[in-house]
């Protein structure tokens, strides 16, 4: 403090110390997973009015004062089988808690988004489509966070649709390391697509493993697309990478191709499982030896024995208090914290 | 033009002639309204593709150039029973449409939502509450709306939480000429609460009738709250006016409260019908000789006979001609347009 | 503080302790109003140079460094009949501290306006008017202000019209409070129109009152309106209730109609005591037995003896105090700190 | 017109001509200023209703539509004796006349403020000071002109405290006219302070006379500044030249002092005739032979007999005419409208 | 409105017609380029006063009146030999153009930048880094454009950096059909990495070639990666497709190991020529059959004969002249104007 | 904190101490004020990785957390000879740090720009020209910074370009003590221009000398203008004071005009010495008997002997300091910190 103040005004000041508070709420996308990080930082979730009117309107309130408080809302925008939730009654209620946050006097306010939905309508690909993505950004930051954690998105220009800082982390140091625990042997990992192949590529430099690709081709005009591989996965483990997987429709194509070629084993590896619409029957169809995704979304009901979901709870629990003690979060991913 | 560039370099510019265009789009909130007022104005709906994900991502994309034109986007914020759209579905499909209007370089953008969704969240009833009508103004605006068009908001002040102009109308007009035209003898306009009474006092004046008031009284600690009227409606043919219908609760009460106090018929008025949840058993319970809403909200399924639904294309249509024109909206209205 | 930056440079930083700091300013629009807070907080009234230039500028410095600081600036946007500051001077003295606060580096700039002017303007009622209590809530948050301290705002939505926090105070419990203690018998609460059902209804019932309504009715055309009283007031000590008394015009023909409809007393109760015009005359006319207002506003000069004035310092104080430490405000009032 | 479009939806869009319309308006700072832009555009006053109720609180309605049309406000920031309006009433009534414009659909407005209060105020001449010819520009553009209309800035750089358009007139053509059209001979321009040299400077450069500074000194500490000149102007008709004359206590003094150094005849030209304070009696001391002066700002009741009021109605005419058709505005000027 | 202005004040509008004007400047990073499309367009480019002075700083000044005109300003963020300006140097060049444009009150301001400089910086690749073409975007809305007009974007995203309109052109089509009507044999397209197999698979596409892909491997710890080809390119003419070449150190290896791999030509395809630091050296060791790049950038000096540049203002200016009158820009590319 | 949350959930939150770090950061500009300043604050300059990439774009990286930090960057927007960079490369390498600290997550970023590029372009001088210093200050601000510290703006109006905190500092009283040390007598300040009359005339009160003035004239048409000295400078000490020395060529001629006038030593005075182009040239030739600036600019190689540069690290030092501590910066220079 100045001294010219006090000097002339002694009494014209009141000092206090200051304690920065931590406050966790989860809104109803995926409680399961506001409870695991709650239960790893050592706190309580905060209390929190959420219901959906009969109307359909989505409406939170705060039960304590979040005054001067970090408030931290872990929301990923997608769907929740257990609570009914779709994604876009979990954007508008995430939305609604950053509002009423921001109203409610919080001191900072931050998005825990693991799973960033639209992230896939992140450009144009045909003219007079939105850049949903970007309106997602541009949504939460006028709603008035103050930065967002999120993981895994579907491309690292995503977070350059925000103004305010974005955490990004990556979940594929756990999911190679799942598979480097296995100390499988023949291993090749395969490209679903020309779009993916940087990401199968590290992947596979990661944990030791050969590279391939599978491309498409029109034989001819009027005749189907064939798929085929680029690369040697005769009698080797094949490993299938991608962020997402959803319908997996692509997945269970990418799959027969592999084999067809000569895999032995075929396994698929994902941050996110959407798993929507025909996934499981596609899955089943596509008969892979196991399929690894982590829970940033929650799972949908019906899935297969052979599908093995790793917590990321850790990570964003670490992210989180990185976060609010200014600690480094890249520290916490060593610096590669992109998706590869 | 000015004359000082053409002197000096006679052929450094080009000069066409401009001639606005308007295009009249809807998303899946409300397709017959929006085919109501095409069929007005004289044109045929524009062509977009609308479509909801297997993971509940909405998505659209323009099928013919927009670019320079005014673009109006039919979209009540509300449910959809024939699309199975949702109020937070309805929002997100405008906010992309608005987005990819404003990427695809329309002239200008309007959003005609004649039902705002969220308008009783107006302001803060309880702390750490959202303002959840403020949000999706602004989430509008943020989107790229240059203005919007609604029909009789919860409160007037909403209008202000825009900073893009509002045009805003009243179906009021429409509703009193509804019951003027029946000559209905003996009325009295019975306001069905407190915060109501400004509404149903101009209602009854417009159509002459007397005014009364429902008010509810908790007679000792512990015992149920007592609906009774103030003012006199023994013998007469009540009409309860409000702005908007929803589960009907309150209806249903004050329908009994009114015949108890000796009216001979009920009916009930409003510009919103939006009837969610119990909101038709509520109704049958309430026995109302008659309902009349007006279509800004396309109407659940299973709805009673006794329901009149006035259309307001007409009105919605004559508003877009006068901004289109540049004419002026209040005239519709005659310089009556806020809801009373 | 990450440990990467400190290993490799261990000199590569300074810190230090945090001392937050309170300072409270006033402007001239309540002069009396800043000095009765300082004097509940503790602290002193922080120096401020403050002018009007004989050209009807205004203009101000801080005369202490408020580097750091969080400012409070007490300043009703009202006129003060002692400083001969208008309404207008008061919002541009306020605008300007505000500004000459940011640029003096403060920590927080925190409007402290328990009177907020303007406020009736808050929606159109009819055609190209400006939305003025809009308008000056965009001006002080372009100025500057990290949040504002209201009291009863004429409608809850103003709150909205602000993006930063919006505090909103309410009086309406000491004003309750200060019947309530008078064992009054036979209260009826009387609404002076329609518009202001609400908040009388809520009055009633917190002071255990019965509710009546006041209403207005042309007979024919061509022949004024009549006003009379919708439920019973004979008898009975009525107290009119109203968020504003200003030219006291309405309140001088709502007395007159309680007086006609047989009330014995007729008392005025209001949070902001404006005055303005013929008040003084008018309230004259109106004989009440007693009027009560707050000091949200200086009081003009010639007021008559049946004024009571209420002191809100205590409940600034408290909630200046819970901003600051980063306590809650909601819990000054229960909760319940909106207009009713 | 893309041909995409009407190709495949012949109906789907209705296209119409699109006629510009200018309406102008004056708020109540300077009426006849506005008569006169009025008169020589050929156009009649838009309607619009202004006034300050009882308390203070100013208020306007367009009687007329503005829909789409360029809307110009005449309101110089200054107060006015005739309508008893202050300065921040004109600012306030400017900033809710553009408001009300912008909700009312304007096409563009514009505001004309020959004299742009505050202005001095521009820069902090002393720490913790606002910076008011900002904040004036902020509000302007938070309430919502597209550009604005204004003659002689204290200082250029103020433009650039706007992001709209700032068309940027002078007045000195006229004045130094008014002078070089007298044939005065032995001329010397005469810097009333060191900070306007650079505009007396050009004045005299113009109009082809000497040029000379006066300046203070102060012969030791704790003895009054004595002012002499620096130059000659022995025999000579001084004409000391500023851009505002407001109290008049500076060019009392300056007159004095070149008086005293031998001036046979002493006048002053300024663009602002605020005129406030002392204003006449200090002009009255300083025996001046003619004081020159023009109308962006109405002239106080009691002006004396030597001042001469050049009227600037058709510069601001020209300069309207030429932003309506987006003529040239600085062609006015031939390229020397910046306050030279 | 209506008829009410004009009937009561017949004289109170002007009206005039509406004549867009389209004004072409080119900044001095492609001279050559601006003329080409001024030439194609039939415009003479409008004068613009431009220099560096010798601080380094860089000034411009339009040379005739802008107002109301549609500027499009043609600037590639590139150096230029020809004229010593450094890509920052056009950066700059290019902002103070458009600010100038928006200070001379230009209609729309639009930014032809078929090149857009660091748009390989477009995500974070490591921690604490900038996102400097997300940083270029917002320059460039913050100085005033009102849309860009680029060319093959490093990442489709780009385009999502920015809020308002982007038109993104892309020349592949140009260069497909530069290879198609070659009527080369045994073609494979040989993405020169995993970043860019979505890129030469379309290529592959569109010109019926086969795929294959560069990838490097480290075969042991402390040993340098190896290069190889993923598919077959043995005694075939490979192209090696990128969007940018710029110091060529990666197509020089790529070149390398394809040809190692049996393939008996080689060439090389991009879109942007940056050709910096030893690309010369670079392509000459890569002894490549042809290099094809189109003009998006001036050809800095010392280029070998092997390389072709395909001149793309017939593309910019379909686009200018499409979006001068309102036509679809996607049209020019039939929908297909992505980046592949 | 408020008691609320925590008696209800005893585990809600985590509170931690809070330290503030500052963290001071050197760009390429000029390095070696960057480490005065470090040793002075007695910090190491933080670890940051700058390049320009042979295409000219520049890249910045931190190499050490920042996370919740106060980031000083030192870079005047100067080109530097040891580095090669010019000032646009200053500037955007600027934007980059401040871009990247924003994303790195810092508590605050502040510039340092002792000197202020492009503030000569503080206003239009002519029509269509850009404000560029407005432009560098929006730019700043869009990237991030929180505020700016800058020393002797060419006007003080730049301040008010930026709505962020602007720390403006002076180096006069430095300059002005530098002089008063030597004692020299019968010393005359002589204003080089009249625009300099006001600076001219504070630092001649200030060490107590005489006042000079610059002027030029035109005897008649197609005649070169001849300077001359208005006041006396006979036999005297002439020191010529400017904020800025550029290319010095008014003050060669200034230099020529003063000792015309019969002045037997001539010095010049300035904050900032840019000395570009033929600045050594025309220092030579102007003969200067001493040329006193500080080094808020790098010194060009080649200077003179007679130059004597004044450190400004010690002013930085003890701003850094009071804006690190939330002292007063005013205080640093006893409330008179701007350019006289």
């Amino acid at each position: 403090m100045s001294s010219a103040g006090p000097q002339e005004h002694p009494n014209s000041h009141i000092e206090i110390g200051y304690g920065k508070q931590l406050m966790l709420f989860s809104g109803r996308a995926h409680q399961q997973l506001g409870a695991d990080i709650a239960a790893k930082l050592g706190v309580e979730l905060g209390g929190v009015h959420l219901r959906t009117f009969t109307n359909g309107e989505v409406y939170c309130r705060y039960e304590e004062s979040i005054r001067g408080a970090d408030v931290f809302i872990v929301q990923p925008i997608s769907g929740n089988p257990l609570t009914g939730i779709t994604p876009n009654d979990a954007l508008m209620e995430l939305l609604e808690m950053v509002d009423a946050a921001v109203g409610g006097s919080a001191h900072r306010v931050v998005a825990v988004c693991p799973w960033y939905g639209y992230s896939r309508q992140d450009k144009k690909s045909a003219p007079r489509e939105p850049i949903s993505a970007r309106l997602v950004a541009r949504m939460l930051e006028t709603a008035g966070i103050d930065r967002i954690l999120t993981m895994d998105l579907h491309s690292g220009q995503i977070q350059g649709f925000f103004q305010k800082p974005c955490d990004h982390m990556t979940a594929m140091w756990m999911l190679t390391r799942y598979f480097a625990d296995q100390s499988l042997e023949d291993l090749v990992v395969v490209s679903p697509d020309a779009g993916r192949v940087k990401l199968n590529k590290k992947f596979a430099a990661t944990i030791g493993a050969e590279l391939a690709i599978l491309n498409k081709e029109r034989p001819a005009q009027q005749v189907a697309e064939i798929g085929y591989v680029i690369g040697d996965v005769k009698g080797k483990t094949a490993v299938i990478v991608d962020d997402i997987i959803d319908t997996a429709g692509t997945l269970k194509a990418a799959a027969q191709t592999v084999r067809d070629a000569g895999a032995t084993r075929v396994l698929a590896a994902a941050t996110h499982g959407v798993f929507s619409g025909n996934a499981w029957e596609n899955l089943a169809a596509a008969a892979f030896d196991e399929i690894v995704v982590t829970d940033t979304i929650p799972l949908p009901s019906g899935a297969p024995d052979n599908i093995t979901v790793l917590p990321c709870a850790d990570l964003l629990t670490s992210s989180i208090r990185q976060i609010f003690t200014d600690g480094s979060v890249s520290e916490v991913f060593r610096g590669e914290n992109q998706l590869f």
